[in-house]
């Protein structure tokens, strides 16, 4: 089969994970081979299945060559100018099953699980996961796929095992700041609780829980180190990403982005999966209601709220749904510094921290506590705060987790002042986290804005609203020139 | 703005056309950037937009450094080691309305020109243009949006104007063979009438026209040369690929080809498009029913039939579709030597050249004729071949367009012949076409099948069906492989 052997090159480029080789147009004519066709390379005892780029350059990759990506160098332990031989297989099965939900029909558990596994993969390309997305969205998703989903992207991925009640919260995002997490669990855990909590990074937010937490201790650790925290303290706040929890969520998410598209049956299976990857049985779900959320109106909220509860229900988790308010900011702090410090100042009973962060961390505690069994959570929640208890297991947890560097507030900041006396009648959630994010924040962690006036507020000309905090003069100025366009404030 | 400014890494790689820089994912954090956002790069005056990708490698891109592709260092004339500046720019317009199409809502021309115009031009990355065609197939095109996808194809390629009566004709294809339009061509050039023929390559099929015609003469040809072919012959049958003619349709089949799906919408927009762009006024349009084509039931093609007479309606073009009989080859060669073969001994008037296609292709020219005005159209079509009229105008063509080197059958060969006594049920199209493929065609303009029985014709044990026919003895095996898994033919 001398006329499927080609000579490697390396291409000295990373695919981010998909394994790519790259024929030049006359091989793949000769070979009648297209863009997206499988190709098993093979050498030695190594092969893997990889997906065909076609160069149409002699200078990117010659004919009798064949281009490899980083990754397919690693895993076939081969370098420039090495032989390799080809063949050739279809697509994955999976195709088929995302051409049988673009057609309208329903999937059954074997098939989601086909088409989860090979994105967990990387076995398809861009254009196959798109039509999986798109599928979904459009003909959607009924309770059974979605369940379904759940389980397939827990199955595809790795799984903590805790004994017991384990608890975990999750909010499904949208509001400034509203950093509850780093309160509810260390009250949970000084109740006497389990609950390991895996956290994101912000996407589109000025920070995630994992990027706020990673300014007090570090987030980034073992499963094996997690397991010890969990066991000494009760809790943990790390950030999930490297821990691969239903890792094909974050795959799905990349195709989603550049249409800022919402799929309902992703965001349910997403967060229900690493839950269950935690083996979490008893879950709270914050879902803010506010222009800037996924639940913008009381009917989204309502169907929601339904939809977690009845995937928790199908995968045996105690799940309680909550509806919030969402149409501001909670807390004062935006971006992870600030967001860290306003977190603390409320363990630290300070007066001056924020009373609606406060205010709501305690009811989520204390419906938390009454779900692990305690009659009267909110006040066993405000004790536990009160007494210092809370920020005691906080400390624990960061020790446990490994101190951080203190995030440093950046050091060039701009004052933002009201245009007009009058009342504060609405904050834009997403002009706020516009300009915390052009600040610098999640990147910059010092970076973001400090606010000193929250909606129903009355306010005299000229009196600070919030003072922006960049890292550098540049970003300072990106800032505040996007602030001057809209402050996200309106004043009646 | 000196945080904006890159060095230059030559990747020495090149995307297909699109504009590609790859920056390090410390720089994309940094400036806030993600994998498909819209970079302006710009050295001197020179500025074009790029879609970026992120890399995680330092090997591939270091920090400090954006990789560009082999298509924009030509476009911004810049190399190695160049200092170039980035500004940021949003998605197009376009997304927000591939958006709108996702959720249910219809768009006007100027949204279709818009997606279409960035298709075009690269602008769209192969996620986006996913959503577009997904959007399309599962929310359906209405009559309206069908139309003002076909005039933004139109619109956003070349033109090639002809005066007055300008004929025209297209098959949806799905059969092997089928090679009518090398036999309408000349006799409707024969006749007096204007027919400038684009065809296009098989893309999976054995042969196109474009692929076949090739075996006779050159079929890539400046629009300056087919205008004077067409002055002097009244016709050509030259690739349409490289006129620049809705330019579009290829970069939505592209998308298509992973999941096999037609969207009915840019079925006929393709088909309409490149018919208007010739400024064809009088067009035939072939739909073969059968097993193997876009119009499997008669219901289908029914419905397809009412679409296309629809499109050309309002784009006021004369159009008269005709249902035919696609249920096996017709013709007898299959391949583009073969094909070709079959095309010259039937304008040769040859006994022994295959009567179906003969029939099929007067029957074509005689709707033609008819539509030009001709009373008797199969009359004279019937006349201007028999008379050699029809032949002599082909040559007149071959040689306007140039004379090709002649295509040499393969020299590897295989026999194969029939399992038992009987009547030919069926011969499966697909399974045909395969064989054909895998044996080299359309690569290899030798190669394909001969095929000697047709459906309805009585085979005695041991009578040859068809000989198959290679460039080589490693591309004959293959296809004798495939065929001793599948003859293709079903005997009773």
């Amino acid at each position: 089969m001398k006329s499927v052997k080609f000579k490697v090159k390396d291409m000295d480029i990373a695919s981010g994970g998909v394994f790519i080789v790259i024929l030049h147009e006359k091989d793949a004519k000769e070979l009648d081979l297209y863009s997206g066709d499988r190709i098993i390379v093979k050498k030695n005892n190594r092969e893997i299945t990889t997906i065909l780029d076609i160069s149409e350059s002699r200078r990117a990759v010659p004919p009798g060559q064949i281009g490899l990506f980083e990754e397919v160098l690693d895993k076939l332990k081969v370098k420039q100018g090495s032989q390799i031989s080809l063949r050739f297989t279809g697509k994955p099965e999976s195709v088929k099953h995302i051409r049988n939900k673009l057609f309208g029909n329903r999937l059954n558990y074997q098939e989601m699980y086909h088409i989860v596994d090979d994105i967990t993969h990387d076995r398809l390309t861009n254009i196959e996961k798109t039509y999986f997305v798109s599928a979904c969205f459009t003909n959607g998703l009924n309770n059974q796929e979605i369940v379904d989903l759940t389980k397939a992207m827990v199955a595809t991925g790795n799984r903590i095992k805790f004994r017991g009640l384990t608890l975990d919260k999750h909010c499904i995002g949208g509001v400034p700041n509203n950093r509850t997490t780093m309160l509810v669990i260390p009250i949970i855990a000084a109740a006497g609780f389990t609950i390991p909590k895996t956290s994101s990074r912000a996407i589109t937010s000025p920070a995630g829980t994992a990027d706020t937490m990673e300014c007090l201790a570090k987030v980034t650790l073992t499963e094996k180190k997690i397991r010890q925290i969990v066991k000494k303290t009760g809790a943990c706040i790390v950030h999930g990403g490297t821990m691969n929890l239903a890792p094909a969520d974050d795959k799905i998410i990349t195709v989603e982005n550049p249409l800022s598209i919402d799929t309902e049956g992703q965001l349910l299976a997403s967060v229900m999966a690493k839950k269950y990857s935690v083996t979490a049985n008893a879950v709270l779900i914050d879902i803010p209601k506010g222009k800037s959320t996924k639940a913008d109106t009381n009917a989204k909220a309502r169907h929601l709220k339904k939809m977690f509860e009845m995937v928790g229900k199908k995968l045996k988790m105690k799940t309680k749904v909550i509806v919030t308010d969402g149409s501001q900011p909670i807390g004062n702090g935006i971006g992870p510094a600030l967001e860290a410090r306003d977190v603390m100042a409320i363990l630290k009973n300070d007066p001056q921290a924020p009373q609606d962060l406060k205010k709501k961390s305690l009811f989520m505690a204390g419906v938390l506590l009454k779900m692990a069994g305690k009659k009267n959570g909110l006040k066993l929640a405000k004790q536990i705060l009160a007494s210092g208890q809370a920020l005691k297991k906080m400390e624990d947890i960061i020790k446990a987790q490994g101190k951080a560097k203190p995030c440093q507030l950046g050091r060039f900041k701009r004052p933002v002042r009201a245009g007009k006396t009058g009342k504060i009648k609405e904050i834009d959630n997403k002009v706020i986290a516009k300009i915390a994010r052009v600040a610098g924040a999640p990147h910059s962690k010092g970076a973001g804005m400090y606010i000193n006036k929250k909606v129903k507020d009355k306010v005299k000309k000229g009196e600070l609203l919030y003072t922006i905090y960049a890292e550098s003069e540049f970003k300072l100025k990106l800032a505040v020139e996007f602030m001057n366009k809209n402050k996200g404030y309106l004043i009646k």
